[in-house]
């Protein structure tokens, strides 16, 4: 039985896998869908702490997973589809069939975009649709792009696109935005930005690719047509919880319950880091931190065992 | 009046800084005596996930000093002597005679460590003398180390080297450790740990990097020369917080307190981030997180004002 597993290899997976590393607990981090997690969906990061100006997010995730590898963390790409208590641990189930053990395991399976469920949404994901700017932001190079939301991710999702496409209009249904007053201040300087206020996508519309997205205003209910080639969903995200559900004690939104400053959960030697933890900012560094805590209270918890 | 003033410029006041510049708060870092705070007094770090190797401790603190700045984060050295509540805000009263106003304060004054003065000790610091077995230990994989203490922090620096290390010798001053009975246990089971009682750390030799340490038996008052490479000073850490005594909550170690997963103290306004905070581990990644924590709850507080 292994001492440590790590479910999920974001930044605060890779974290604790640093820090479990450096403690001599070979931790094995079991990767997702997606190696590196929800930072490498982003273009580039200018807030962690560490690096003078702004650095592209698959250069921090990929320095971080060298990092890693190179204190010993091993990882295995799986999907976990669920946890068992067995006598002295826990047996993780894999959607390919795998059983492992471990006396520890820190969850650490992040968040993933939420989706908006309008007419079209789903005729047209990937056919003009999408909740990632960065992978697919270049198949609109020159066209005019709408992106739905008023926080951080949006109008990030809004600047990355202005260098690309001819147009980006940023829907968002409140009367203000929600990002950090840089990022609006950067977004108001863009001349091919515009912002619609108090206004939500309403439907979907187009033959085999999206052509128009339809809006209403909120207050009014008026209708407006934006002739867009893409739509970029960005309202916040839902936690990668599932798997958890019956199991860990989840809030009502779905993240884990924790008490207090620890990162352990309702089941002993079971922690948690990063973005799935309930009410915390969800920020790289704090997602970070948070893996360096779980690390090191799993190691507490394997010292007393 | 100010917006945002963070008082302490280590790593979890300069994590906040970054955050609150992006926030368009415009933070003032009251710089303390030491610039770039405690991690300056370590010689290397290779747990902070960002860089692939272990780098000095002065270029980490600098690059992140760089990045607040770039952001708008201003500095200025000066030494708080108290802070007093006023309208809308709070005074800053500094050593050297100045008032500063301010809506919200962070507070990131952090630690230093308890002291031990013997003949050696500042010449070998870095070079062989460490307090913090998480971040320097690995270092001396496969080599001789001491912990000088008895208590909970040494005896869990002894684990985590012993595991890393040929040998630990713990040298503790008293005829009984005073760490918790079952983490004694611990370390009595652990094979390539000695303990040594009742002697004390008399003087430390080498020539460029530490290669003995001199210690002496308390009521005989014999000497015995311990052959070691590395030596870890745990006889713990005190909080930078004497200027805070009677306006915040601080717990019976002198930390400051808070609850739950918030930095917010006892005073409205008035934050806190990193190793000052009660009851967290002292990282610095951990810190970082507190620093961005602290700043965006500030920025939540601000705007509820």
């Amino acid at each position: 039985m292994r001492e440590m597993i790590i479910i999920g290899g974001g930044i605060a997976g890779m974290s604790a896998g640093i820090y479990a590393a450096r403690s001599a607990l070979n931790p094995l981090i079991l990767i997702g869908p997606i190696q590196g997690g929800a930072l490498t969906q982003s273009h580039e990061i200018e807030n962690y702490p560490g690096f003078v100006d702004s650095i592209p997010c698959f250069q921090l995730t990929d320095t971080i997973e060298k990092q890693a590898r190179r204190l010993g963390t091993e990882f295995q790409q799986e999907t976990v589809k669920n946890i068992e208590k067995i006598s002295g641990g826990y047996k993780i189930n894999t959607l390919s069939g795998k059983s492992l053990e471990a006396k520890t395991i820190i969850l650490a399976t992040g968040t993933k975009p939420r989706n908006l469920d309008v007419p079209g949404m789903k005729d047209f994901y990937g056919k003009g649709v999408s909740s990632c700017a960065v992978c697919d932001g270049f198949f609109y190079k020159g066209k005019k792009v709408a992106v739905i939301g008023g926080g951080n991710t949006a109008l990030y999702e809004a600047l990355y696109l202005a260098k690309i496409c001819e147009k980006v209009t940023i829907v968002h249904r409140g009367a203000e935005l929600t990002a950090e007053k840089i990022t609006q201040e950067l977004v108001k300087k863009v001349k091919n930005i515009e912002i619609i206020y108090e206004s939500e996508l309403y439907a979907l519309h187009g033959e085999n690719v999206l052509t128009k997205a339809e809006i209403r205003h909120n207050q009014t209910q008026k209708k407006q047509f934006l002739d867009v080639d893409g739509l970029f969903v960005a309202i916040g995200v839902l936690p990668n919880t599932d798997f958890l559900k019956g199991f860990i004690d989840l809030n009502p939104w779905g993240y884990v319950e924790t008490t207090g400053k620890s990162t352990a959960t309702n089941h002993p030697g079971i922690f948690v880091a990063g973005d799935m933890i309930a009410d915390v900012f969800q920020q790289v560094v704090i997602a970070a931190g948070s893996g360096a805590t779980a690390a090191l209270e799993a190691e507490h918890y394997l010292h007393n065992m």
